[in-house]
């Protein structure tokens, strides 16, 4: 059961914006159980997010949060780009186009902006991949959007970080299920690392949980990671790897 | 001329850390002139990072980077999934075992360490895919890798934030070329947003610049940063601009 994430936006391949969002959505698909096999970036292109979409799905994920370029500038181009990726057609959303004048008034009436009305930039937002159901932004201006599309459920969510949170939250997990994974970080003391590596083989063998390792500092500590669905195989699996000799120490 | 970055970790694909490190790189290689085209992020799996290389080097960007995975750890894979990506061996570096082994003799002495004897785990730290050039890394233990394939070429940095960035400045960037860009980071306040476009579309036909534009906040401000190899030309497309009717602050 594997996830990616695809984050899109010119700043972030300019290094002018660490792109902290696709950790957040990592964090969180990972928590329901889902392994994030892969992670990409690219500009605000058609072309290039049209093919990158088409390469992820060839390889089958069973969810695919994209991220980034839904807003009404020139180079918000994402929703355009997935139409384009799936063969499908761009249609106006009546209920997002009656949403935006909403929102575009409310700002107006409080001062926010000089101009109410919905010209082509801002109606742009309502119009989604046909088939698409939209998403709700309850902290900005664009929707997103869920497709299933050949086996995939696709998520289409802003770029905004807080827009893009309450929008993973209120509308994505509740529609990926509800497995949860637990996690727990640990520092290992070991003084020999060539040690630890069949420890953590023989405990992947036996508990069901999965671990992650990454040096903290130099040969003192190992960072470990451990997932599972319950506390009681986490502990189980500690337990075990302290009967063969590593020391832990809890969090970091 | 564009360039990939590829950075290597279970604890990106997770969520446990956010990617600060291809926001480096990127920046760097943004400001040397390079478009940074796209970014991917796979985990400690030799088949992954061996297929994501593949998929790149087909791209045929000038340079690759790549950062991560390169420690004593079982899950630190990198080198030996760069060789097979690339049908290399992996060969023993004598200059680099003889740093680790002084790297670690150092650190017993300071008292860091329990052993200062290179096992398995740290000696592996000294094999390069066949062919490759030794990048010292002045912060830590394991070398880097510099390779030419195919035309692209490949840099092998370690994931260790300070690690990759010396590695980075003082290896890397002197094997690139010195064209230099700089930015200028620019808000431009508009009352109309579709009428920005036109004008950034103006601007690049006339100007030797790049243009990236984001929405800050809603409706009065959009950001822009304006590429360029010197400071007059980023002027006079920035003069033009405001020829043209917006109104722009610095800096954000």
């Amino acid at each position: 059961m594997f996830a990616e994430v695809l984050t899109i936006g010119d700043e972030l391949l300019t290094g002018n914006t660490v792109d902290s969002n696709s950790a957040f959505i990592a964090k969180k698909l990972t928590e329901r159980g889902y392994w994030v096999r892969r992670k990409t970036t690219v500009g605000d292109d058609v072309g290039e997010i049209e093919g990158v979409i088409r390469e992820i799905l060839e390889r089958k994920p069973e969810v695919l949060v994209i991220s980034g370029g839904l807003g009404p500038t020139h180079d918000d181009v994402t929703m355009l780009a997935v139409a384009e990726a799936l063969g499908r057609k761009l249609v106006l959303c009546e209920p997002c186009l009656e949403r935006l004048r909403e929102f575009y008034r409310e700002l107006h009436e409080r001062g926010m902006i000089d101009d109410p009305n919905l010209n082509e930039a801002r109606k742009k937002m309502a119009y989604l991949p046909e088939g698409a159901e939209p998403l709700e932004n309850t902290e900005g201006a664009a929707p997103g959007a869920y497709i299933e599309h050949s086996g995939v459920k696709i998520f289409v969510l802003p770029g905004m970080p807080r827009e893009m949170k309450a929008m993973l939250e209120n509308e994505v997990l509740p529609r990926i299920g509800e497995r949860r994974f637990i996690q727990r970080k640990l520092l290992a003391e070991i003084t020999d690392e060539s040690k630890l590596a069949p420890i953590l083989s023989e405990a992947l063998r036996r508990f069901e949980v999965r671990i992650h390792s990454s040096p903290k500092g130099f040969g003192r500590y190992i960072g470990i990671i451990l997932f599972g669905e319950n506390e009681g195989e986490i502990e189980r699996a500690k337990t075990f790897m302290e009967s063969r000799g590593i020391r832990f120490e809890e969090g970091w």
